[in-house]
């Protein structure tokens, strides 16, 4: 079978609700396979109608048990849930296989939920790239909801909370001191704020402390909530969930869904970008010996960065055949 | 003046050991001024003789008292030290600037050190391109010592840590319990391992999980020495020291530092391809309406993200004219 066959099979598969189809179809997406871009080429051209949930927080703000609390509202609700849970700081070793493995908890015989793990493989990321597949494969699949959980709060967080329609910011009372700066670079993508573990000490100076924070924000527009959840004993669950469904309410009020789905578009657009350009130079010149050489004149001293990556870019993008799609 | 000119000036400045010829072409840098490319240039091409630590943990263990512990030590062995602490997790609001203020405390009045803050200014990035600048004005400079420090473990601090010959990651007890995710992360990149605040209770534990872990890396080659550190009380930070310098003496013997710093160059190559490409088919279609065509096709399923990419590169770096370096 051609690839393009392989890909219309597995297409159909995954539209038909086949759970096998759709994990294989990640797996495809994943592993960079041949039959990926026709694959891609479907999901993406069907609209998005799943609405997706971004969640964020430190290690040890217990995003999982609330990813687990709020797929059991959506399931008793009647919706359908896939989860992506993005781990971009283990670019090595696949944490995230373990994170799959310890989800298997809860949700195992619902044929509603799916959860997938995704882990950095390697430097040129592609993390984030496939975050945006993954969405587009689930929502083929015809999940109503969609969550991402990422770890932590480094950039590439930011960037993957940018295909979420309503990003949940988590913390927990005391991790650390000098979370200061953290919170300045969280706080400007929080749609809802959430304080689990809020029967701890310090739930209250977490919450003023967000609160005042919040207060430095721009005036106008959406306020975001400050949620209080004990999601291991299961309360404020509720509340967290009509926090997220206010905020849907408000974007398609002053019809601010379709910027925030343009927001989550550049995202993947920029990924395929990097995709066409800089990982196209990189694989090429590796290839043929040349960026070997580049990087030892630069160790030398004999070019430079700028002048460097513009002879990559006349050799391996300009001078390439213009690519047909 | 021409920009040329304007950068040849700054450049002398910088050789000649002006502290505010310096901190000027770091903010040329940083802005993207039109001299940037210039100055860049001259930089790039003085070959790295300064010794590159990188510092990186999560919030909260300590890592800035860390860092001027061991400039101290470096001073006292008549080093000169530039530092670099970079915040990639404030995209928007600037939290590097509180950290230069909060850093003004130790060694202000001193001329040997020369502290800098980067943060993160919108979502193009930049923030890890603008450290390997740095490091080269720094170098530049004359500086013997240059300390990275970044927040956290994200993928974006993976990166930054690229281009350092040394990387310490360092840990503080009771920081959370679902750290493992990140630790495995941290693993792969760390040459030492800092348990700070050794004092608390779980220095114990700490280190235990980190040889463990440890344990599972490849043998052979350099094994990560794990040192303990109450950076507060002063305690510690020469046996730091010596790690650091047992690791740098374990590159040289077997000829390991120039693998080491091509993998910093291509860090750097990386994200200049980048400027070169993605950057530019950006602005360019930003500024003549089509990106926003291309957004809202995306959104309604017109075309897909493989399929607008190869347009836009088509159109933005293949038909544009050859670059001339």
């Amino acid at each position: 079978m051609t690839p393009e066959a392989r890909a219309d099979r597995l297409c159909e598969g995954i539209v038909r609700g086949n759970r096998s189809d759709l994990a294989r179809g990640i797996s495809v997406v994943e592993n960079g396979e041949d039959e990926a871009g026709y694959l891609l080429q479907h999901a993406y051209r069907s609209r998005l109608t799943a609405s997706v949930t971004g969640l964020t927080g430190a290690p040890g703000v217990g995003k999982s048990t609330m990813v687990d609390g709020l797929v059991s509202l959506f399931r008793q609700a009647g919706l359908t849930v896939g989860v992506i849970a993005v781990d971009p700081s283990s670019p090595f070793t696949g944490g995230a296989i373990l994170g799959d493995r310890v989800r298997m908890r809860s949700h195992t015989v619902d044929t509603g939920v799916f959860y997938r793990s995704l882990a950095s493989r390697g430097h040129l990321g592609g993390v984030s790239r496939h975050t945006g597949d993954v969405i587009a494969l689930m929502n083929l699949y015809g999940f109503s909801e969609i969550i991402v959980e990422t770890v932590g709060t480094g950039q590439s967080e930011v960037d993957i909370m940018r295909y979420a329609d309503t990003v949940v910011v988590t913390l927990a009372p005391g991790l650390g001191d000098d979370v200061q700066a953290i919170k300045a670079g969280i706080l400007e993508i929080g749609d809802v704020f959430c304080i689990n573990k809020a029967d701890l000490p310090g739930a209250d100076k977490a919450r003023r402390e967000i609160e005042m924070m919040l207060h430095l924000r721009e005036p106008g527009g959406w306020s975001p909530p400050v949620v209080e959840t004990v999601a291991a004993g299961g309360q404020g669950l509720k509340d967290l969930l009509l926090a997220i469904e206010s905020h849907r309410q408000y974007l398609s009020s002053v019809n601010l869904r379709d910027e925030r789905r343009k927001g989550a578009y550049m995202a993947v657009l920029e990924e395929y970008l990097r995709g066409e350009t800089v990982e196209t130079v990189l694989r090429d010149s590796r290839l043929d010996g040349t960026l070997e050489k580049i990087l030892h004149d630069l160790a030398s001293g004999i070019t430079d960065p700028r002048t460097a990556a513009r002879f990559l870019v006349d050799k391996y993008v300009k001078e390439s055949q213009m690519s047909s799609s």
